[in-house]
């Protein structure tokens, strides 16, 4: 007979479900857990084109990375002035309203973006009541065109029409060149899928009074460097995404010679307009975002997302060196705190080309910067802390001049890598605005949003097939 | 005979010097450390005033200094306007200069502020040269008057005469009202202790140019509460001392329909003078410390500090509910970061009246809240905090309404007591630029100062024989 002895004390280390580690701990017997995980939940055909892209190919994509990581990292966007979205914009159309995310048929517009766009319409003079402009729309006779595949981005619901204002964005370093609309502000905006009749005198002020007074300071000042600001704004709070307050006034600051030394009678309603809107610098980010990836995603065979981008009905993502887009359903904003009276039943899906914002280390990427955001979507601190370093998991570099004051100024994460996604089921966080899904209510919430997990593993997938 | 048994094991508790401590410590064996020191270093006057404070007489002075307390931290001072010093300041007379820190003779006066002192006595046209200033100064045809004495305060070696703009700072709780110069800006200024024709035109713009229209524009916004400005600037990284960035773009912003409403033809001057003057903000926070200490000063027998404030050559404190001084000899900065090429020799004195803010909640007890200033000053984070937490130990509040992120939100610490300061020799930590002791090359570096502890002795001292 064979008799076991059983050990005084037993050490213990468990990997995968925690279940097992929580009941020894329960005994107060000391236990390792093991935050394991199959990769890409277990699907072995994703596996297989895993352990391609990690085994053999790994190399390759590993230096195509690098440049892609380089290029968004060393690009220095520049806003060199303003011009009119219909000359500007390479290719787009006399009759075409340019709105966010991926492309989509009018019928399958969410209702936010549908009142965005009907309000652009309006305010191009094409139809005189959001019914005519449904009309025009209806059968055909305005095109819609994805901002994104113009060289620009734009924030929300937002549409544009051929003569609005637009920010022009240089990125000298790679020759490119990227675009966005003046935001909008708070209240009775488009963006926020308005169109009643002060959403569509938004637009005209716009066109009418900012865009032509703001390029008459930028030709003042001269090109004025956005991550210049955007860097400063980082140390004093901002995300850059839902909140931009100090990277505004550093903005306003930085145009305010040539705003006194505006002639137009109208320059006080700029000023109103500058002093009431915490979030317009949030388009020259994107635009600054937006030029840095049109820079990057001329490197072939890079597993890392150059796009991402939702129109409230698709989520769709590409890969550096490819045009293919790989698209979802835009999934509601999970992580979120509503107005006084909403709720989830009320909210639209993702919307918006903000999450340009994510691929270049701003946004949810740089949520430890902003205590404000992290208390605004109702954590604390270490809750923001831990968001960045979630992206820190599922990027592959670290900005060297967007830096986080209480992580030691450690650089925030960015190039995001379609490999770690994946293979750690860990999406990016999308610091963004909800709005209302039917009634036009406008703003109705804040979150931060997980970008849906299927597009990336058909982005794997598709690249595992194009290197192949 | 007796036989003594040696414990196995040993633990040690160390109290006091260190030595013993590290000792253990080095040997591997557990030790606990507490950093005692005797009170009041011991003196034993000290020492027998201190145990009437905190004796039999403790709970009519702990009432009294949490009126005083309540005084600091509840009153709402907003800016109502611009006046000229000579009318706004009761008891100025018209030919007076107004000056940073406690009263002194014109031989007595440090470098930087003789300076500052011959350059308000040009821009008020009574002499034209330095030297013609320095002559009706020594033979005491110009008087000089504490600011402090006159419900005013002004920062480093700031002098101003009577027709220069100051800001009226309004505290309708208390019904105390409280005055600031206009920050002269950067560069070639007299308040860095500068002279030269630049530095007197600098004086002549505030009081021909930003004066006027920074009074129209306040004409047309009503009263700013100055503390809920800067209470966002806590948030967006400013101490509201040595940076005032934030904040300042804040009351730009506030202020920007007005300013762009501005008809005069030097308004775009104004714009530049604000576009680069970071401590534009510095002033306006100080006058509303200042309203409040006004306030809190009314209440007797209390142990609190209400005026702090030095002019290069003297340091002088005073206790709410007296008007006596404390003096002592103003030392130097000594946790300083220097510019290139000056060190220690160059130094002037601790100067200036914006110790102020370090009695209301703001400079260096609000510490934690700027990354940015602890790495100027050559500090980590954690020495920001260390800062903030030791004020925490001799403050008896902590504001309700100025709050540190890093800290999860906990209030600056306010109120110092003198007793606190006196029985720990820990005095309060006062985040400030430093001048050049004599040739006028205006600020050479900036740091954090520590009060000299004699005038808080003096000052316990004459507490304890005060309510005898």
């Amino acid at each position: 007979m064979t008799v076991i002895a059983l050990p005084g004390e037993i050490e213990v280390v468990n990997l995968g479900l925690p279940l097992f580690a929580d009941a020894i701990g329960d005994q107060g017997r000391p236990v390792v857990h093991v935050d394991w995980r199959p990769p890409a939940d277990g699907d072995l055909t994703v596996v297989a084109a895993l352990s391609r892209l990690y085994g053999k190919r790994a190399a390759a994509i590993d230096e195509a990375n690098a440049e892609v990581a380089r290029r968004l990292d060393q690009g220095i966007p520049v806003l060199v002035g303003i011009g009119a979205a219909g000359v500007a914009l390479p290719g787009v159309g006399e009759r075409t309203i340019v709105h966010c995310g991926p492309r989509i048929n009018w019928d399958r517009v969410c209702d936010p973006l549908r009142r965005s766009v009907r309000a652009a319409v309006m305010a191009e003079g094409w139809a005189d009541s959001p019914d005519g402009a449904d009309a025009l729309l209806t059968a055909g006779e305005v095109e819609l065109e994805p901002a994104n595949l113009h060289q620009a981005v734009v924030p929300m619901a937002s549409a544009i029409g051929p003569s609005m204002p637009v920010f022009v964005v240089d990125n000298p370093q790679g020759g490119t060149c990227a675009y966005s609309a003046i935001n909008q502000g708070p209240g009775e905006v488009p963006w926020f899928g308005r169109e009643t009749p002060a959403a569509v005198e938004r637009l005209v002020f716009l066109r009418e009074v900012a865009g032509p007074l703001l390029a008459e300071c930028l030709a003042g000042t001269g090109p004025i460097d956005i991550f210049g600001l955007a860097s400063q704004g980082l140390q004093m709070g901002d995300d850059l995404h839902m909140r931009t307050q100090a990277t505004t006034n550093l903005f306003v600051r930085a145009i305010l010679p040539q705003l006194l030394g505006l002639d137009s009678p109208r320059r006080a309603e700029l000023g109103t307009f500058l002093a009431g809107n915490h979030l317009f610098f949030l388009n020259l980010a994107m635009a600054a975002a937006k030029s840095l990836t049109l820079w990057a995603e001329q490197v072939e065979g890079s597993s890392l997302v150059t796009t991402m981008s939702r129109n409230g009905t698709d989520y769709g993502i590409r890969l550096s060196g490819s045009d293919e887009w790989f698209i979802t359903a835009s999934p509601p904003v999970g992580n979120a705190m509503y107005y006084s009276g909403f709720g989830p039943d009320q909210a639209a899906p993702d919307i918006g080309d903000s999450a340009v914002l994510e691929l270049i280390g701003l946004g949810g990427s740089a949520a430890a910067a902003s205590p404000a955001v992290a208390a605004f979507v109702g954590g604390t601190m270490a809750d923001a802390i831990a968001t960045t370093e979630e992206v820190d998991r599922i990027a592959v570099a670290r900005s060297t001049r967007l830096k986080l004051p209480t992580l030691d100024y450690r650089g925030t994460p960015m190039g995001i890598d379609v490999r770690k996604v994946v293979e750690l089921g860990i999406t990016p966080k999308v610091n963004t605005g909800i709005l209302h899904a039917t009634d036009g209510t406008g703003q109705v919430g804040a979150g931060v949003a997980e970008a849906p997990i299927e597009c990336f593993r058909e982005a794997l997938l598709a690249l595992d097939r194009r290197l192949a």
